[in-house]
């Protein structure tokens, strides 16, 4: 939900274990000074016995700023042991992509960024080659040309991580980065990599996703949008959806198809995590769209 | 949300203009009397500033019964100037089926009744054939012929308005009941008839909306499940979908795909209906699902 | 596709190694005894270098009857290499259902054949439980009952395949069937057996298909319909499709939305199956709809 | 379908009154000269007793170039009065786009067409804005500013087709561009200007469909590709698709799932196009993907 002309707002997201009590405790602490709650979702995993919360409140309803909300809300969130944040809807996200030479999801996420569809800051792109150089510089974007050969592997990521700490990102993005991050990594930035698999995942896991669809027989392909963990394509899942194939198309027309599956799940999964919609449990999410 | 081992609850739904407090004050009451919710939605929409709300709170959970809730719940309603109502969720809401010819429908909506999938009670069926009398017969469930002709219009709809009275109906499913209800009847049932049109309105109202379709080249066909006002096709929208078909798909390939989607859209629809699950406001439906 | 009036029709459907005249072969012999082609398709499998064809022709625009067009035709065959069968549009195939418990696909399938949507036979319904006995025999269809234990699971698909060839059926279904076929059952009925599993093969292979994707935390569902071999969910498929889901939807909801998938899926694959309009060539499926 | 080392075509597609023998005629014509059909579809249209056609043959299997099989098949089109066209499948087709200031659909044709996916020529793109000037030329591709005002739009107009002329261009695209073009220029370029609706037509003809679907309550929107003609909104619809929307969506939500849907919509309905699959018969179109 967003309304047309944007005011800023607190976003508000926590989950913790499930009892009585707890939404009373939050509306009336945001009630109590006069907080205008513009958004709100719960959800309660009974199998879990675990609630999740999001809420948007207009900042200007509030009497106070980020850090006393904090420390007034500290008390709450101790009393339920809520895993919980606030942040500020206009403060952007640093977005970090990385890609290697398909260019598809690249010039979705920077059309989207352009047009201010995605509220995101993208202090740089990293590549393992130099085929986007050009086009990603006209966007007045640096460019960091990072080769990742299996002798420079874990230089290469060392570089990554140190560029994502130099940059204070809160987040990267793999759009068809065709490289496998190490363990080290995907435990160092757990929460904060998102994929884009080209598969309905858990099928088709790993290399040519498509090539194996084509070789089942499915009728439908798909992309998944997911936190990577250090097991190969299986983290939490944030976004999938699909596409109809038949027998006629080949090879090279799934892959087409699923260009468009990608870029747009991809998109989705990326814009629920920069507004905070996404919550994680264990291996799932839960996605306040 | 639903969960395996079926506990008794409480539904609670109302929607209110929206202003501070309107949540601290429903989940406060709740909180008070130590209620447990089990699923709780919010919406609220900035256009019109009205606040929606729908919480199923477990029964054991609270110390009084539906009628004491009322009372208690009557004073916060009043002060926030609530449309609301309460229901159990045991108390299973009343179905009377009209059909026709068609037969879709009708199997499927039996076919949900019998494996408790739409947990409903179904007093009678009205047609205004006699085909379908042995198959709802023989499912233990009344059979009412009740011809419809132009001479007879008026008859046959004060009859269906008595039988809607006397089996004390909560409310009417035209599935794929070929005729047009009069306006009175539209009126004095209003919100309480739902009917599957065979479009994605509002494309194709009125009579034979495949062939129109068909007229027109569309590359998906719909259906809409919606609640029935005096201008025709025009009600509140609860649910719809579509279906792809191409140049290669006759008239009546195209009926055979929407057959489908009419049963599916209606389902859904209904079980939102009788899970108190619709909110509606103007013309338009909050749809909690 | 398919006219409203309807007029019998050859269906002859082929494949065979690509090669050039094939088209020619066929259309010319077609034309030259004033044949009158209604629907016809070509697929050429280019990695496999396979040509497939299905063309309906009415059978009043030809001079001969069904066992003359074989004789004829016989020729072109050979000197192709076909593998071909002819078929008339009016001979219904005959159709066993086997289902256990779950009543949604049996009583999908029952309303689209006594509706003459499928057009095909039912010469009996085969179940490990006597639930639905009453509901089948109504439609005045024999209701078989073959219990299969552990220790009389030999006996009872004995049993099941001289209830085939007693009834002489075309093809069996497995309408939510709850048991796994022996392999001596999945070889010798290879090609006749369909099943519909509840799951977007190749994910969530074998027991409690919705479980597991409950469990993966998949955002769509989906349903399969393929032909069974002896390795499990492993044959070729037919039909896929799925529906979206999310994290409010616990398993019960996964459940009921695939419900509706599994009966359109298996009610589309069993179509196309009847009609002959499904090719199958190694583990794959040229479906011609 | 395609392969992945590509060879050159010829495309043949025609569309003629229906009889016998023309799938023979062509389809012997074609294997008397050895020529290699790696793509054929076929539709016969009951309704109107029309067949439509489209062949793709390799051109290295023919002894004659594109002229020589024009002159060689001008008889056989002569005698089953086909409205014919046969072209190279290496010969692009010149495409000029137009737009204004919304900048998803331009960003996503030059991407396609940068990164060959869409294999056509882009002469320039006009638009009535400067917005989008320094992008495309980055593309190297002119970029010609045509603006738009009631009292200049003859003109306007008149200068664009003096562009399409000039530039020899096959196709226009209308990628969101915000003008509605003269009757005029709809005749003179019938069948060669391509649209992007953001509804699901014939819903919502007009401005602001979005807003119109969210007036009318629509639980899906979409977006539809058709030829432009003097009609608004009315041409034969080559493309449609829809995305799944609720309540909780203001304008600006469905503004920015519209636009994923525009963008693949459009894609797909121009590769059809420039691909020569889409025939046009009276409103409809036959699309043989």
């Amino acid at each position: 939900m967003a309304n047309l002309e944007y005011q800023p707002r607190y976003v508000l997201s926590l989950s913790c274990p499930d009892r009585i009590g707890i939404v009373a405790a939050v509306s009336t602490f945001i009630a109590q000074h006069q907080g205008w709650i513009v958004e709100a979702q719960h959800h309660a995993d009974q199998e879990q016995m675990r609630f999740f919360m999001r809420q948007e409140i207009l900042v200007e309803s509030l009497p106070f700023d980020l850090e006393t909300f904090r420390q007034k809300f500290h008390q709450i969130a101790e009393s339920f042991a809520m895993d919980w944040k606030i942040t500020l809807s206009t403060q952007r996200k640093r977005v970090i992509i990385l890609c290697s030479k398909p260019e598809h999801c690249l010039y979705d996420l920077l059309a989207r960024w352009r047009s201010g569809e995605l509220a995101m800051d993208i202090p740089c792109v990293i590549s393992n080659h130099e085929t986007h150089r050009q086009f990603v510089e006209w966007h007045e974007i640096p460019f960091i040309y990072v080769p990742v050969t299996p002798e420079t592997k874990a230089t290469a990521y060392a570089k990554i991580m140190e560029l994502f700490d130099h940059y204070q990102a809160d987040v990267m993005v793999l759009a068809r980065y065709m490289q496998v991050l190490s363990p080290t990594m995907c435990d160092r930035l757990r929460g904060k990599i998102i994929n884009i698999h080209h598969s309905f995942l858990p099928s088709f896991v790993g290399a040519k996703p498509y090539h194996q669809a084509y070789a089942r027989g499915v009728k439908l392909i798909g992309a998944t949008c997911h936190y990577v963990t250090a097991e190969l394509d299986a983290g939490p899942i944030i976004e999938q959806d699909v596409i109809r194939i038949d027998h006629s198309d080949a090879v090279d027309d799934i892959v087409r198809y699923g260009k468009d599956i990608e870029k747009t799940v991809l998109a989705r999964g990326l814009r629920y995590h920069i507004e905070d919609r996404v919550l994680v449990h264990g291996n799932k999410t839960v996605v306040f769209r």
